[in-house]
């Protein structure tokens, strides 16, 4: 009789917004357990998941640093960096392979929640079909930045939109209008396209801008406080819903 | 020189969705060092929050039970509920500040996040300005959900909207015209026009019902496959947003 060789499970763990403190126990064990850990960064840098996993990681691990081959703000419908993204994640997602056909378990660190416009995502894409797999979802970069500008964002029956500030600026009005409250992700350079279409949608006042909420330098402020400032790029601006009297 | 008296710290702690490893580490932390331990519960019930919990309260806790008024669901727009859930909150408030006045540290669990559609934030917006307070976030209902059903929600520059299931037909149809991802919460006896809402919007194929998600009793169901079904209030539907080849 044959032995089916064992296959390693592929983990995928969201991380978080930043404060290592805010891992979930499941993550946190996971991490421990699991002796093949991988992770993004942008090259020259530790990698945000992997300074958030620091003090779990033992030094027997194995570590699968994946560079991103990019460094600036590309669009992400250029079809250049459509096509190497896609060979990047195909390479990334062929190393992760090889050890779960080892038999040994890999976890792919990602920060946030990894389901929630996470990185990972093309990596488990490409692997949830021929491998078992098991992910823990994180506390979401915005979840993180709310709780820090200590601004509760949505109640009762608001309808609340995530935007990117990639939109441009008639589209991000429009669909600012159609909603209660509003996360914007990517501001960077769409900040003063951010701040006209807040403008007109009759929302500046309610809005607040987050940056590297969670984290020891974070800064929030009143978004009308923002003129001629500048921001990065996983910087985020927050509309808090209405304010019921309750 | 008179001393000040020291008050307490009112901590509202994000629960997550229902399994308790997906506390964070820093919630677990708080939990277990705050004397007093406040959450809700619905009538005969032991409380979600206070379930997820049970493992890190000890004997000395004290507790404080907010049994909500309401069992049925009442529009939130009815002026009959706004005002008995109103008077209620405010006995919360008041109970909770009797602690902090007295200088203990209250916890207030919430199921989930609590800036995100939580009641904890009717409690925390009436002493926010009156005492010291730290809010710990938590994994939402909506991510333990598309974690469960193994779902990548959103991608890249993909708009999502959280929208209530108790909007019009007419409404929540546009609405999800307007947004390439989507969650549907409040879905109950709302479930039959969240269906013809879906089926108009043309996104039926790509929605998924779930329930109880990360729980023991959880069920996910493509939306094609609820004709006739039933839903319990707290589930959810989910739109997964474009998967764009990378």
């Amino acid at each position: 009789m044959l032995k089916t060789p064992k296959v390693g499970t592929l983990r995928t763990i969201g991380m978080g917004p930043g404060d290592p403190e805010l891992l979930t126990l499941k993550a946190a064990r996971l991490i421990v357990m699991t002796p093949v850990i991988a992770y993004f960064a942008k090259r020259g840098r530790v990698g945000h998941a992997r300074s958030i996993a620091d003090q779990l990681l033992s030094e027997e691990a194995i570590e699968l640093r994946f560079e991103y081959p990019f460094t600036t703000e590309l669009s992400v419908d250029d079809p250049r960096y459509l096509a190497d993204m896609g060979s990047f994640y195909e390479d990334c997602a062929g190393r992760v392979a090889s050890y779960l056909d080892a038999g040994q378990d890999v976890a792919l660190l990602c920060e946030g929640d990894p389901f929630f416009y996470g990185s990972s995502m093309y990596v488990f894409d490409r692997l949830r079909a021929d491998y078992p797999h098991e992910t823990v979802p994180g506390i979401t970069g915005m979840s993180g930045c709310w709780t820090a500008a200590d601004l509760p964002i949505a109640h009762g029956d608001d309808i609340l939109c995530v935007l990117p500030g990639t939109l441009d600026e008639d589209r991000l009005t429009e669909r600012l209008q159609a909603c209660d409250a509003a996360v914007i992700m990517k501001v960077g350079r769409n900040l003063p396209k951010i701040q006209r279409a807040l403008r007109r949608a009759g929302l500046e006042d309610r809005a607040t801008y987050v940056e590297r909420g969670t984290q020891a330098d974070q800064r929030v402020m009143p978004m009308t406080g923002m003129e001629g400032e500048t921001a990065p790029y996983f910087s985020m601006v927050l509309v808090q819903g209405r304010q019921r009297p309750r």
